[in-house]
């Protein structure tokens, strides 16, 4: 399987600008375009060499490009592919680093239908902080990238986008639309929000006293409002399924501690840290062998 | 003020083996007896170089010294202290590393009462690894040390425990024993029950997509759990009201969410986002001010 020749990049903020350094680094012969919406952004890219080419209209960066990839927040997504599908080769792959997935492919499906093949992907990666300055050639490097096939999926596209991801560094992971939503809403979703609450939650008094645990446990929620906003928006049903999920468990937190239930108690800070130091165990061996298969 | 010329610390884990380091390395002139409760403990101790000398005894390990420093778990102290207190000089300045004080001044003063001064210290730092293999020389520089002061605290005692955290590289703050706990409840010991409490709500298959956020949210919940079971009951109190905060905080969330109420959840996550910058930025600046007065 080669690596695209031509990838057009939609969008040159973290993850897309992260995106176009990675595959510079990489795979130099690979051309890269790069769509913004505005002249200044397009300048940016350019000077800092993250693209050959830049230009104000989706339908140059996507001319002869093998890999689209849409880097701009999902709601903007619809309408940007809506832009340029008319003018795209059947033979062009479009995928995109969006944080939920199934609004995202029923919209998408229908509007890019045979004209193009379309997977969704999703790299668990990110900063908190936002924008071109703050992209790294490494963000993809030991990332797990989700990818969403469905039943109407072209296989050959799915083995290139799953490829691609592998390429820089990720390990990929496929699931379908609905189930990825499930799932960030459990491990990103609602983690950001309670990190939120949390903030919103403590007395001013108290930051006077913070440490390092409330500063890790906190990061996430540094996160820009308004990317959030449209992420919780848009997924909102499996975070809010996530949300009871939580007030139940907490609900049996609080009993056990007001009951003064010390068993129950130490039972359940065991369970969270035994099943926290399996997860991070399981997770950094299969990385480790998903980049082992990678640079072998 | 002088450091002092003779610290004796009992518990070599990971709190007081560093400050046995931190000792060392800055002072190298002081002191340092160490206490353990079994013999392995102390030849570890010994042969890792962390103190002069160490014992099983506790009146031996206070001998001559001008500073004792318990490191052991908080519902330990009160029989330790119980088993020196006869043999201590009045000069002997006693303080610990505890997490949670108003119990524990309580039962340490009419231990202590006049037999020599006592004020309790919390440094916020630590690491959810435990134990002496886990021990830095600078685990103390740059943390938040509580010192908790009353009406009857001695006020030459208060300014050489003050001094001597200061001189390790910590920014003092002074609270009495009851704020420290409503604070720490607030930023410490609620994001330790949020954070298992997260992780025992995870559905097992989203783990799979964990990214660095998650790992970072959830860190803490790693903490020893025996050690977290007492700290939580100790301060059981002060933690119900924290919760009782995030339950009326996070219920917010969710109607906000629930209703679609897109502007109120901006306003929310804006909120928590800039609250989190002023405040690192404000805890950043406190910091580099105390280490330039230090380090001048």
């Amino acid at each position: 399987m080669n690596f695209p020749h031509h990838v057009a990049v939609f969008g040159p903020g973290l993850m897309g600008a992260s995106l176009c350094l990675a595959v510079r680094k990489l795979f130099p012969k690979t051309r890269i375009s790069v769509w913004a919406r505005n002249r200044d952004r397009l300048d940016s890219a350019l000077s800092r060499g993250l693209a050959d080419t830049a230009t104000l209209r989706p339908e140059e960066a996507v001319q002869n490009a093998d890999l689209v990839v849409l880097c701009v927040p999902v709601e903007a997504m619809p309408d940007l592919v809506g832009e340029f599908i008319e003018r795209i080769s059947k033979k062009t792959v479009i995928t995109d680093v969006g944080s939920v997935k199934a609004n995202l492919n029923r919209s998408l499906s229908s509007i890019i239908g045979k004209r193009a093949r379309w997977i969704g992907s999703h790299p668990m990666t990110g900063s908190e902080s936002a924008g071109m300055d703050a992209a790294r050639d490494d963000l993809y490097q030991g990332a797990t990238t989700i990818v969403t096939p469905t039943a109407e999926t072209d296989r050959t596209a799915l083995d290139q986008v799953t490829h691609f991801w592998e390429a820089l560094g990720s390990t990929v992971i496929r699931m379908t639309p609905e189930e990825h939503d499930l799932n960030v809403a459990a491990i990103s979703h609602l983690p950001h929000l309670l990190a939120a609450c949390l903030i919103n939650a403590t007395p001013e008094d108290a930051f006077r006293v913070m440490g390092p645990g409330f500063r890790d446990t906190t990061r996430i929620a540094s996160g820009s409002p308004s990317l959030w906003t449209g992420i919780l928006k848009e997924n909102r049903p499996a975070v809010l399924h996530s949300i009871q999920r939580f007030i139940d468990e907490w609900g049996a937190v609080r009993d056990v501690l007001r009951d003064g239930d010390d068993d129950a108690l130490h039972a359940l800070l065991s369970r969270a840290a035994d099943s926290r130091q399996r997860h991070m165990t399981e997770t950094a061996k299969s990385k480790t062998s998903a980049l082992k298969s990678i640079f072998r």
